[in-house]
Parts: C-alpha cells; structure tokens; sequence
C-alpha cells in the first residue's frame, strides 16, 4: 500500500528508544523564546538542531536574524536553521518548516513534573514542553532522515528545510529572510511545495490535513477620562467614567451566541459551497468533543456541522479583556482613569484586515458617538493577518492524504484552522506554491498548557507518515 | 471672637518650627499597614504616639489587637492607642478619633523626594507620606495638648483618645474594640461626642464640617464558562463565552450619565427638602472645582448643584474592573474561562445594603437570563456599609462652625462626603452621640497619590481650630 520501502517503516519502530531519547535531548533544552534569561538556551536549541540535522547528512547553515529588545535587554535572536539536501533536477523540491522555540513552562504553573524532563508515562503519552509543539515534529523529520541514511535509501524528493526559534513570539525577522530567498538563484529556488508540521488534529482518533486558516484582525480600543484614577466615592456619580462607556461599546460587538454585529461584516464571507459542505458533514466531529476539548457544555449550537463551520469558515469576534482597569483579586473602588479594551475578530476568505477594519473602525466610533460621552476613543489595530486557503486536490496533498491513510489506516479529513499560522501565508505568498499543514498531534495535546503531551504512537506513526509523504510525493508527480 | 485664650493661639505660632519637626518624625516611621514588610514600623508608630502622648500629660494604654494573617505571614496587629484626660463631670467629654498607619509609597511611584522625609518646600507645602492623611491632624491634637500644658490652661472638656493603626488596611478589629468598650463603666462612657479628623476640605480656599457619608454596596460578579482558558482562534465563535456574557450584562447596570439603571433603587433615595439644596446652593464650588480635580472636562452636568448633590446626596455606580481577564499589555488572543466583574454602588439615605443588594441580585440574575447564556452566574457581594448622616445643628456641629469662623474668618461650608469612612458610623452606632467630621487638609492634598502634602497654614490653622473647637464646645454647653 505504502510508497515508502517496508524497511523505512520497520526502521521506525525498531529505533523507537533512539527517537524517544532524542525528544528527551530537545526537551531538556529551555528553548523558551518569549523571555530573555531562557534567550541563551534557544541558542543551543539552534545548535543541537544544526548538529542533528548535519549528521544524517543536511548540509545547514544558521543564518543570524540581528538582536531584538527584549525585557529591557538587548538580545540576539535565535538564528534561523537553513538546510539542503539534493539538487536532482528529476525530483520535486519539498521546503519543510517546524520550529525549535517553545512556550514558557514553571513546574509550579501546574505541572505534574519538570517541564524540561521529557516524561514517558504509563500510557505511552510523552509528556513536557515542547513534545508536540514543535519538537517532536521537528524531529520526526531529522528522524526520516536517519533512517535513510542508515538505511542506504536515497531520498525521493530534495528538500529545504526551515526551522526558525521565535515562532512562540512573533516569528521576528522570519517573514524578511523568507521573502529575501524566494527568486531565481536564491536559498528556496525551485521549492515545489512547502510542508509545514505545527498543529493538530481535530480530535484524538483521526488524522488529518488543514487546507485552511483563519485570518485575525485585533482591536485595542481606548477610552480616556480623568488625567488620573479617580475615588469612586468622591467622583461617582459626577463624571463620565471611561468603564462605563467601554461596557457599553463592547456590549455593541458581538451577541452572547458570537453574533458579530457589525454592519456589512457578513457580506464579505465567502459562500458556502455543497462540496465544502460535505467536507464538514464527513468530520469525524460531534458536539460531545467541543463540549469535551473546552470542559463544559457550552457550545453554542447542537448541531456538530454548525458548530465546524463557525470555527473553520465562518468569523468570530472575542473579547479578551481590558488593561488599566482594576484586574487584581479584593475590592478596590477606583474609577480607572484610562482604560485599552482588547477584542480580535477571526477573518476567513474574502475578509481581511483591509477590507474590515475600516468598517470596525467606524462601527465603534459612531456608537461611541451615540454614547455622549465627554471621554475620548482611540481606536487601533494592533495587529493582524488575512486567512489562507489552499487547494486540497493539489498533488501534495494528495500524497499527504496516501501517506496518512497507508499508515493510519484511514482517511485523514480535510480540516480548515480557526487560528493563523502567520508563516503558511508567508510561503504561499512569497513562493507562490501549494502548503500543507499536516499535523503530527492529537487535539488534546495541549500545546501551550500545562502537561503538554505527545502520544508515542502520534510520535512514531506521525514519523512515518511525514517520510512516507515525501516518497508519495514522488509517485504522485513521476 | 474666639471662645480660645489669646495665649493658646499665639502658642501654635510661636511653635511652628517645633511642629514641623514632630511632623517630621512621624513621617519618618515608615507605618505602612498594607505590607507586612512594613508592620514594625506600624508599632514603632504606635509607641511613637503613646509617647508624645504621655509627654502631654494624657493617661494611655496600647490596647493589643490580637494576630492577622497578612502576605502569607501571621503578624501582630498593630495596637489601638487609648487615651484618657479629665473625669470632670461638669465638663463636656470629647471622644477624638485619628489614625496613625499610612498608605505604601515609593519614590518610583512617582515621588519627587523620599516620601518618608517630610519637604518644606518653598510654597510653604509639607510632602510626605501621611502628612495630611492623617499624621498631621492626629499631631494637630498633640500640639493642642502641649500648648495647654505648657502655659497652664486647664482643658475645658475632657478627652477620651482612640488612635488606630489599621484605617488604610480595613481598620481590622476596630469595630469590635469600640463595640465592647461601649456601655456604662467601660472606656468610653460618658462620651458626649466624637470628633473624627480624617477628611478634606471640598477645595483649596473654604473649611468644611461633614455631616454625611455615602455608604458602599460591593459586587463581585462571576461568570464561569468552559474549563480551562481557550484560544480564541480554535474556539472564537462556537462557545458562550463569559466576557461577552459580562459585557452585555454590565452594560445594563447604568447610562454614560451615570444614571443607574436597576428598578426601585431611585425610590430608596431620601427627597431633597429646600433647606438642604440652600446648602449646596451657598457651598464654595464650582464646575472647574471638579474638572480641575479630575484634570479633565468631563463632568456629567454643567450645573454646580446638580454636580455637588451627585457627590454628597444621590448613590452613583462605578464598574472597577475584571478579575481573570487578559489586562496586561500587548495582544494575546484567550478566551478567559472565568471573569469576575466588580462594581460598587454608592448609598445614600434611605439605602441600605440590607435593601439594595436584593434589587441589585434579582435584577442581575434576570438580566443574565435573557442572555440565554449556557455560562454560570454567580453574584457575591464582597463588602459594604451603610451611609451616615450627623445632626449638622447639634451644638458638637456648632462649636466646630464657631472654632473654624474664629481662625480662618468665614463659615465653613456644611458638607457631606461621597465616600465612607467606616468608623464614623461604629461609632455614631456604638455611642449613640453626635459625630463630627472636621477635616484639617484640603482638596488637593492627594492623600493616597504620590507627593501627599499638607499645607503648613494648614496644620497650624487647623491646630488651632481643633483647640478653639473644644473651648467652643465647653462655652456651647455650659
């Protein structure tokens, strides 16, 4: 069934305590990119990278990014991880991205253990920071590789590889390397399509491919009152609070059922097709696991189709909370002074941040208009990106699709995001080739909470599927 | 003109310099009583008082409080200083209320100078932490007693002292203390009335007497939704979500105006008789008063009136913030599981939490119903006191009216405060007596902001007031 040799998959799961130990290696190393006294151990992280990937055979590079602020400090950034292998005209060129940065972890956040020591529990689940957010993929690749080499096979495809360390904080400096190496005679010359292994399945049973995700526009609204905090027992009742008029405005937003009440907003959602339809109607989803993955019965419809497709095609708007008012526990009776309300909107095709924003923008200045109030609005978007769609017939993923279901045993469904992945737009722009998320996780992973897991069985069989997609890719395109 | 001998008054003058001074070591006691770090230097402070006080001939005892929990340490409460002069039984007795701890300060918060080291500076201000709040007024009561010991004038009532160390921490066991030393034979039997001088003139130019307090309903409101934290890019859309459900909510309770909007609370509110509003119409205020406080133009009425009797006679409503919220800076994209809601209502007469806070109940549980939320709902009221309202025509009101005309040459305005201050009411409670407020400082004081000061007209006028005011109150009463 499989495109890939038996030996490979049998390479797989004879050096499974090899693959583990070398998760162990990678989580061990507090590549925390968000904070710089862990800056230093990202470093290494790029360089335990570079060295893996050096011995089975990549030719790398660390292409240095510049310094950033951070914390008050000036820091070097975590250098991007180039990397090439073959330049056999005959075969396609795969460009694979993962990262090798992590969200923070403290043991006293809740864990049940040293984050940075890699736990193998008894169900198999391989527990720490980082496991399946994005080291484990990441070393599945490096794990491929090994194998081949070990193995004598050659690679069916050449490949460029990308592992950049500061995706968990604004990939800074990525999307300038990126858009400065894509053209004739540059580092992604001739990439024929990208891969990039960074999320997760819908669920825990069933694989599957992402074709789409969706876009952000985030608003900081800020309303300004008095020049400083006032006592709400001397000024209560004698002045336009600027909390006040925030409730009021953001009551405006959104329904409690995430009825986005912006005019004209609907108007730029695409129009459901019966093809996509059926999509959404084959998930291997029900209303138990949204009620599951978020620990209530919450959901605001009982209808599973629904329910994907208010997270997969169609927008949402969340509010996110406020800054300058009173967040600490007790009770103190301030009128703050100055108040940022922060709410984000979910774009998917044809929205985006252009096309939006301005509507947003007036939709709160003239209900903020209608309020009276003698506070003023400052309305800003702090920051953003459009949705990506990519076509699902295309030969890569066509070949995803084959690998997943030879080792999987079924057929992986074809899910769209309903966060971004900033870089997947940045590929397909700057290269203006097909991307494919094929994730290697489960959706219960909990990527940035506390006791992050990768199930050894997503470890080895994600490892699989991602070698056994690159010799269907060449199948597929002979 | 002054009830005062001529000595008394020329006394506070002559010893100006030596005041300053004793202000001077007082500030120095760092008796922070919020911060455990602090709470030794709150003792200090006690025995610091006991000590002056004692020099001036008065009988004392540090009554011990017992033990609190604070900052996750077990700390001793800093003690009550009980003071007694006189058993003159043709004397009236004068119950005098101060406190001696003070609110935290740093210099990084915004301080020009060491906030402990009392500056003189060329405007003739005295900055420091507790100069007006309420170290000042409580040595203005020392000095009195000086002046009287030194030249040999017998007081012409007799004085009961009750100085605590708690007021800027809940005043914690005060209210107890004052309860079981009330009643025949205990400490303060036979108090005729109280004086309490922990207030502020209305603005810069005019004294005031207080005659009422708003009081305080406090509401912590509690919308619970899913688990755990969610990202709003993989849920955004398909879940109730709590913040939404408490934007919607709260922007029921009350207009930009601040017109509260929960039924039958306006009934509760005491009618206005034409002998009151005379009051506000006279009083020493105006709308640039307010804005100028506020360092902005945002008043909700043009009207000095309509702003005065919103301050002092009407309840208002103020939202505090969010607990459980994202209130940091920058942009993160959550879904928070769990937001608590505060807001707190002012009262006036006839309000009571006793009568308010099951309108505010059934009102936000009705309004959280037509939400038709799947989230949880929970309404806890977290504190709250009822308003005080004083006889401002008892002869305790009219002795301190004559003391203020005869050291600053014009009627004090007859006002009541928009905020609480708790122990007027336990004591007014407790004692059955009249309760005067008479404030030493003046608006701008900014007792609990950086660079807190007291005038020096100030604490030496207001020193001469408070001993004008108790040969005022023998002359009144005899």
């Amino acid at each position: 069934m499989s495109a890939a040799p038996k030996e490979f998959l049998e390479y797989i799961d004879a050096h499974k305590d090899a693959f583990i130990k070398r998760l162990t290696k990678a989580v061990a190393i507090k590549s925390v990119s968000g904070d710089a006294a862990y800056r230093q151990y990202v470093h290494d992280m790029g360089d335990f990278v570079e060295s893996e990937l050096k011995a089975v055979g990549v030719d790398t590079k660390l292409v240095p990014l510049g310094k950033q602020k951070l914390d008050g400090k000036e820091v070097e950034l975590p250098p991007v991880v180039f990397g090439k292998l073959g330049e056999d005209k005959n075969k396609k060129t795969v460009l694979i991205y993962a990262h090798y940065d992590v969200q923070p972890a403290l043991q006293s956040d809740g864990w049940g253990q040293d984050p940075f020591e890699l736990k193998h529990d008894e169900n198999d689940q391989l527990i720490g920071r980082g496991s399946t957010d994005d080291k484990g993929p990441l070393l599945g690749w490096i794990n491929v590789l090994e194998a081949h080499k070990s193995l004598g096979i050659e690679l069916p495809v050449n490949l460029r590889i990308c592992f950049e360390g500061m995706e968990e904080s604004g990939s800074v400096g990525l999307d300038d390397l990126i858009k400065a190496e894509s053209g004739p005679g540059k580092y992604f010359d001739g990439v024929d399509c990208v891969c990039i292994s960074d999320n997760y399945w819908l669920n825990d049973v069933t694989p599957c491919l992402t074709y789409g995700l969706r876009g952000i526009t985030y608003f900081t609204v800020t309303i300004s009152g008095p020049a400083r905090d006032l006592h709400s027992g001397l000024f209560g009742g004698c002045v336009h609070e600027p909390l006040t008029d925030l409730f009021h405005l953001f009551s405006k937003l959104v329904t409690p059922e995430g009825k986005i009440l912006i005019p004209k907003i609907k108007k730029l959602v695409d129009k459901l097709t019966p093809e996509e339809r059926a999509r959404y109607e084959k998930m291997d989803y029900s209303i138990e696991d949204i009620n599951e993955s978020v620990g209530a019965d919450i959901a605001v419809s009982e209808d599973k189709v629904e329910i994907l497709m208010k997270k997969m095609r169609y927008p949402s708007l969340s509010i996110h909370g406020i800054e300058g008012a009173f967040a600490e526990p007790g009770e103190k009776t301030v009128i703050p002074a100055k108040v940022s309300g922060k709410f984000s909107i979910r774009l998917v095709p044809s929205m985006t941040p252009e096309n939006v924003n301005p509507l947003v923008k007036q939709f709160l200045e003239y209900e903020f208009l209608k309020l009276e109030s003698k506070n003023t609005l400052k309305v800003e978007v702090t920051h953003g990106g459009k949705p990506y769609l990519a076509d699902p017939d295309h030969w890569n993923f066509v070949a995803a699709a084959k690998a997943t279901k030879a080792i999987y045993g079924k057929e992986p469904d074809l899910t769209r995001e309903g966060g971004s992945i900033p870089v997947t737009l940045t590929f397909a722009d700057a290269l203006g080739v097909n991307v494919l998320l094929l994730p290697m996780g489960r959706g219960s992973d909990g990527a940035h909470s506390t006791n992050e897991k990768l199930d050894l069985s997503n470890y080895i069989n994600g490892t699989k599927v991602l070698g056994t997609y690159l010799h269907e890719i060449a199948q597929a395109t002979k």
